[in-house]
């Protein structure tokens, strides 16, 4: 059984794209129990459209739901401890669930997250790891914005991280992993960079096999399992990438809709391009999984749909099944030479 | 007329792609006069297939050749004088050329340039500008790839640098300028863009209209004229779009050949998918401009073939052509009270 908490609440539409993703989610994964946190009055008429998932969950009602544009401060000052997303991150530390997904603001449920969970033992700062398809299959991709700029250390500390994910999700026994770089030559690279280089070639860690640096097409060519990179480029390196996609998807639908012959080709082809969409679809890669908290959250894109959310419900469910957080915790132990936290109380 | 030096010996290809490339380049505009440095026994012969070429343009003959993977600092030792590139960067402070365009190695380039050029009064450091294809046409990326790091200071003089580029280049009287970033949340933004964003506010710049801060996505959809940021994220958002792009038309290429159906479909919309690949071809847009000395320099890719040399020999034209650096030397010494640089004896 793998115990998820939902954020009923978040994201644009909220219970209207959340309980449907999860009754899909279920479909897939019968051996999930939800945790539900939501506005009651919002969710009862929904949740009574899917009886598979109601009779596999449990319901708590919650005043508050946390807005979009609410700023973390703000979401904390007014939603901590009463708040759907508050609870259901919460639901870790009550034991009740193994995951939470929220599809609500990136920065408010990280901020909650952190107060709520707190960081693991040896960790300073949390990472998003983004899941990026490549042509060769996936590769990780951390920290995408969690924080602006890391230390050499810091970029330590995700290479384990992001290390330990890809053990967990991709099957690889020692996933190799990059430092994001900007070419080779003597001018060029920062420090930090360099410096975590030395660290990790150093370190010689058993659970990965550095590379060295890559370049920003190095991600979707799936030159490594790992990409580590500090928050700021991580997030300029995604949001980048999805630009670009969806130019490219604009261009294609522009260019076989302009002429008659470019028409008929379409029809002829058009088994072809479904399989095409569905390789860019950003539903089956939604879910940014923030790393090195004492819990594992998942955040959905805010506009995802009901499939969307139902692939991070998803990715929640098999970092539970392959044991994510003791993999990080047991490389991290090995590394700083620290207990695993459940050993030690929190601050 | 516009007068342009060329490298002759850089790039992969050196002469066999510079030379058919300048050819094509002149059909194109014949009032170019080119001023050619290379080694003259691997000219020769090349050059006498294009008597046009060879009939508007002059040739010096240099010892030296800078390799593609030479670092600057050895580049600049070895080649100091006598190179094919640092010839052809000093036709320019020997007004013998408007711009020089060199395939050659990045790092080299910019070292040499900066050392024959010098900076333009006012400016600590130059920029590269690449020119992004958008869903609205083109922006102005910079830095992307000069120098790692940038201050307030220096992105503001990326600001009015990208400005003056986008009304040479784009045909706009005030073009919109925003400072890429990572989301509005109050947690989130370097401390430098931030203060750049109040400088360049406060500046109220004729030649710019400020925008604001842009995310990785606004760069392909055209949000803005120009995108400033610094050369570490710059390229790695560069490099990043590139190859999302290439891993789509990867994913295109083998779902039109799978199946029959799709190959037939592919027959009827042809014509689409040649404008598509028109629209996605990198040799259209090969051309990184080095702003901020007292000289044009456009770098092509080292890799492009003589369709993209001839590209970048166009960039270098249409900016001659539309007087880029006195709009940038207007701009800056307005912005910075300073004289135009040719005022100013060099250091």
């Amino acid at each position: 059984m793998v115990r998820i908490s939902l954020d009923v609440m978040g994201g644009d539409y909220g219970p209207e794209v959340v309980i449907p993703g999860a009754a899909r989610a279920l479909e897939r994964h019968p051996d999930i129990k939800f945790v539900l946190f939501g506005q009651e009055a919002r969710c009862i008429e929904l949740l009574a459209k899917h009886p598979k998932l109601k009779a596999s969950s449990t319901f708590h009602d919650c005043e508050i739901a946390v807005g979009m544009d609410e700023k973390p401060s703000q979401a904390l000052r007014r939603g901590r401890g009463k708040s759907s997303m508050w609870k259901a991150i919460d639901a870790i530390n009550a034991d009740e669930a193994d995951v939470v997904v929220s599809a609500g603001n990136t920065g408010a449920l990280m901020a909650m997250s952190v107060f709520c969970l707190r960081t693991m033992q040896g960790i300073q700062r949390p990472a998003i790891a983004a899941i990026w398809p490549t042509l060769k299959g996936e590769s990780i991709v951390l920290d995408v914005g969690a924080t602006i700029g890391a230390d050499a250390q810091q970029l330590m500390d995700f290479a384990l991280m992001g290390g330990a994910m890809a053990r967990a999700l991709f099957e690889v026994e020692r996933p190799s992993v990059g430092l994001l770089n900007v070419g080779v030559e003597e001018i060029k690279g920062q420090e930090e960079v360099k410096e975590a280089g030395r660290l990790i070639r150093e370190a010689d860690v058993e659970g990965i096999e550095y590379y060295g640096f890559v370049e920003g097409d190095d991600i979707g060519r799936g030159t490594v399992d790992v990409v580590v990179t500090e928050g700021f480029s991580g997030n300029i390196a995604l949001k980048a990438a999805e630009g670009t996609a969806r130019q490219i998807a604009e261009y294609l639908r522009a260019a076989m809709s302009r002429t008659l012959l470019a028409r008929v080709g379409y029809v002829f082809a058009k088994g072809a391009f479904d399989r095409l969409r569905e390789k860019m679809d950003p539903r089956k890669v939604n879910g940014g999984v923030f790393l090195g908290l004492n819990g594992i959250v998942i955040k959905s894109h805010g506009g995802a749909d009901a499939e969307g959310f139902a692939a991070a419900i998803d990715v929640g469910y098999d970092m539970v099944k392959n044991g994510l957080k003791a993999k990080i915790e047991a490389d991290l132990a090995r590394y700083h030479g620290a207990q695993p936290s459940e050993a030690v109380p929190r601050a």
